[in-house]
């Protein structure tokens, strides 16, 4: 996490929605009037984001006091009070919403993806996510996923090699593919290798792919590339994973499976604050 | 849509995906490589953000050239191919996973809230927002809601003003809370009321709130309320609101029903950019 | 007041006059030097800005304590020593100009403001600012606006429907205006109709206008308008509002006066700051 | 003028106008409904900003096309038509008040500049302006003094070494006080040294000050200056200059007269778009 | 690269060396004056940032015209004339400077990076920079390093795991500390191990480190560290690399040399731009 | 110095090089883990820089605390250990590389200005900067160049006026030049002529210019137009100064040498940070 970017983001959320002003707070509560609130989660989830909420706060004033009962990655029940807040009333309300917006989507995030972590538990495979990310939420929405029992797979376009079907062709084949990048790109990164067919995953191989990726193969496909592969690369397979698929992969000696629909289309964990 | 807000979060995102560079098409596509793209849209879905996804080729590189066969609004049924996008090669693939992100969030928002808007048709509620949306991309989602049907309620904290139990409490009522917001605010603003009880109803009729917003009030209770109301203000509903609850809601005689999920829950529209 | 975004503003100040340092205290002081200062005014003064003059300080630096002993919206008679200052002589050189621009600037809007509200008082109508604010200072002037008395008018393109002279003629009427408006917005919102003709005004009435606002109208006219509005619509009249056209407009029945002066032609009020 | 600082406060005034979206023209217009409009002066005036009017549009739509028919400095008569602007309706209206906004404050401050610069004109003294702007808008009002015929003090704390009152006082003397800003700095910037007594003078002038500011003094003590100084430094008077007084201090003798009220309390030039 | 955010980067520095405006060049020179000017190389050198060059003037003006006989990557040789740039004269004026500290910057690091290159062409190991470059310029810096025939180390903290001697205490040894990141981070990143015994190369191989960095070891001791690695990872040396002892460890069988003086002690290529 | 600004930019560097997170000390290093570390100058150095070091952790993690043993200015002896730090150990390592970064840099500008320095001590000429500073670094490289005993030139284009070439043909030569600047520009400002010819000097001091830079003339050259302008202006040479060159100039009676080789090629100072 980097906390000088995460302020950032909560920095532009406060300013998006609050605009000119807490109209109605500002007119009813006196400065100095204190509240106090709590969390309640109204669905089970997996908490993530809570440093993110309490910056939320003290970006605002730092006057605002929380103490968390959890951390991230606790599994919390529905109708658990988790959080205590408080401090002046103006500023509860003012960051009520923001705070749990990022709250509400983390733990949402980190929810969805302990269910698919679950399934895959001690069973081989590792779940990850992807660039389908919201746009500017990518390193708080990568952090939850990795609150939630998954890894993250590259952060962007700088942070591993991949040779997808267009630059296979425009170099002429896999191997010339990643001869480029060896030729002019740094060898502290890997490359991994997106193929559609078994010739493809031999081309990799030969290519010395530190990772080749099984684009929507059916699971007698990715059971051969699997045995072709044999352990001389890190298998990943992508394309629509659903909790039926995966309870299928998860035998299937890949190494990896990545999900989009777990930064893609969350959704939020059910939280109140409650003042 | 303020144009000048997007350009900002479209580049704020192009740089959080491109990092140091792209890195494998930097390697392999001479600078001059040129490719044609495809939009394909691979599930029936409501079309959002056409605009934002063009812009986003756009701020990388002018000479990227992008057609739509249809403008925002639009339904498009699944396997339809529905722009062309052709330009240098490096652009293309350097902006595609981005200007994907936005345009799949946005025409999920859409979508869903057509599916919504349907249900409603003609039959006299409108079905509208909250400020329960991602962090940053509020305008872009409250833009989404409206090309699929919806209507936006307020945009933040500063553009109506909104008496919430707290605020109840503390000025010592409905009716002095309105007092303290006319004699400090804006006569331009309207003024709506949160109410859980029918005693609460009455008060902010007495306190002439222009909207009155019935919490999470069982269906019978909300009758009486619109009863008791009777034209003399709007009305919304709001809470856990599902495609069930608004066959019911419809003929209700409320006016506005309010939904978070229309933008904090969101499945991607499933689009995907062919080269 | 968002409070973040003032500090935006204020660190923007600073660095535009600070730039490359405080030269000549910089050679001369010790950086532990201290000082104490005070706060003067130099005519009489209606307070605004305060908590942004000790901000401003506070940005730069925050062994810098400040003691004021009178709250925004205070009149101040000439010659009143109201607040102290005490810290780094460094750092009270260096915020002391930027600190009294924003502090000379707003209590000249809120002076200027009450001036305008004192001739109002408990006759009817209330003085308003308008979007002819100085560019990047709207909020704070907006601000210092209700400091003097004053309410504000809408904050800008997105708080208010206001349907002008352009909007009818290409809508084709008042009401046909009003009709797209209300198709496609938020009920969440208010609508202005900007007038001219008692005609305009009775098509703003049939198309139920929250808001009437009689542009340049001659007082005759105005008061005829008023009749025939007769209490259907809050009616603003704007155009060259001065302190003797005031006297004729508080006894008119009219709602809301706006004033354009009160933001864009501000004499500073004259404060100085002693060492 | 740097255009990149101001094209960033230009944006920066844009998007605090249009927040979400310029409600009443997106309902109203069709995107490519197009207007012509021009602009009038309501008053006579100094025209001073119409690039960064021309801007304004600009960075909203470069499809809007701006004709002058005067410069920057001209002199332009009460009910003269002197710019058309056409383009489409939506960005016109989006971007006239703040465009105006700049326009008539930049003009308001060469307008009143000129009437200083007039009475002054080849006399002897030139007046200038002070640090007292309006926060973020020091370079652009900066500009406007010179289109009025004024010249510019420094633009901030690093360009321009003055020492006050307070410098003299720590260092133990004018002398000291220089010399060591002379031993630390730079022999590119001049040194000021602001006076109260014609000891304080003849201090100045043993320190070899470039220029020497007479505070407050009145006038027959700014003639014994005069004499006193006798070109051995430039001297500048400050301290509420007004047209009255810059009529007896056009033949002390003085050099500089800087007057902070052409910045800090400017009455906006009187300019409508018609459209 | 990523050219959004050079731009920015650009911007940052022309908005630096402009300030409040080009003084001279304002005062002398008409808008529409224009100059033909060229780049003189005055040493030998290695073209770097020809494109950041170009841009800084785009970001100015977009009329000025630029043709460079060179792509980055060419060796000029001193005297030679490598490209012409044509334009308003003001916009030369202004950007020059900035233009060229760029410009000599890049083609200093890419020319000190080519002599390392040099030496160690077709022997085995490449030449790669470190995390120190300056702030805000490692994109850039990073992109000179390519240019001259060297390679990337990773650009932060957050694109290769490195396990230093820190890392390695506190985890009790380098196997536990590897075993740490593989149960927290993505597989998708390399893991290279700092250290400074045989008896710690061990331990990095036991733990399967991709790349083992070998810190300031004597020549003898890297010799014995290569047998014992044989192929199994990759080797980095680091440590004050000269071009003396380049040539030593160009036959020791290393993988890698780092360098941070690439970027952090670089002399500036001798260009310039005569009007 | 101004520390707002100085933040910006080390908050930039600090994102620029934690990315996403430091990876491997997340994976190891509880939150509460702290370290004590120190820093050895390995090379003899002027230290430079020591307040942007405590910023930039501090702008991390407040609980990082820094003793250091010498301020800025002081010679520090290779081997010697002169701050102490200490605080949480992800914080010391997160921030370690480019708090070094800057102190390193700074503290290679100001040993270096130092030798120049001292070879000028108690002779007649200083040694000045120039605007060849590194893009985004200029107000610290200036810092460091006062702190190892020089001066500042310029800050930018808008703090002195420079009469170059270009602008002397452009106007007529060097009298109507000064004239033109003079006409429109503050008096508040320097005026510095850059002359080649001994007839260019004549025309300068004819025109009264502040400041004559005699560009790379030879050492005679140098001489006669020391003894033309006869302590009627200040006298600047310039054009590749080298510490030999320097001895020459020392006692050829100029006031001012500048050499940009103090920032644009600057050996960094060896500085480590051992935890």
């Amino acid at each position: 996490m980097n906390n000088l970017a995460a302020d950032d983001l909560i920095r532009q959320a406060l300013v998006e929605d609050i605009g000119f002003g807490d109209l109605a707070s500002e007119a009813i509560f006196a400065e100095d009037h204190m509240s106090q609130a709590c969390l309640i989660a109204k669905d089970n989830l997996v908490l993530a984001g809570i440093k993110v909420f309490t910056r939320t706060f003290a970006l605002l004033d730092d006057r605002v006091k929380i103490t968390s009962h959890y951390q991230d990655g606790a599994n919390i029940r529905a109708g658990e009070k988790f959080a205590e807040i408080s401090g002046p009333t103006r500023s509860l309300l003012a960051g009520e919403r923001v705070a749990l917006n990022f709250l509400q989507h983390l733990s949402g995030v980190a929810t969805e993806t302990r269910r698919y972590a679950a399934v895959l538990k001690n069973r081989g495979p590792i779940i990850v996510d992807t660039r389908k990310t919201l746009p500017g939420l990518r390193m708080l929405e990568k952090y939850a996923v990795t609150v939630g029992g998954g890894k993250n797979h590259r952060y962007g376009l700088d942070s591993l090699v991949m040779i997808k079907d267009n630059h296979r062709k425009a170099a002429g084949g896999v191997l010339p593919a990643v001869q480029m990048v060896r030729n002019k790109l740094s060898p502290f990164l890997k490359i991994e290798v997106e193929v559609e067919t078994l010739e493809q995953v031999r081309e990799a191989l030969q290519a010395k792919a530190d990772i080749i990726m099984l684009d929507n193969m059916p699971l007698t496909l990715i059971k051969e590339a699997v045995a072709l592969i044999d352990h001389q690369a890190l298998i990943e397979v992508s394309g629509n994973i659903t909790l039926e698929k995966l309870e299928d992969l998860a035998e299937s000696g890949v190494d990896i499976i990545s999900s989009g629909a777990l930064t893609h289309s969350v959704k939020a964990a059910d939280i109140s604050m409650r003042l």
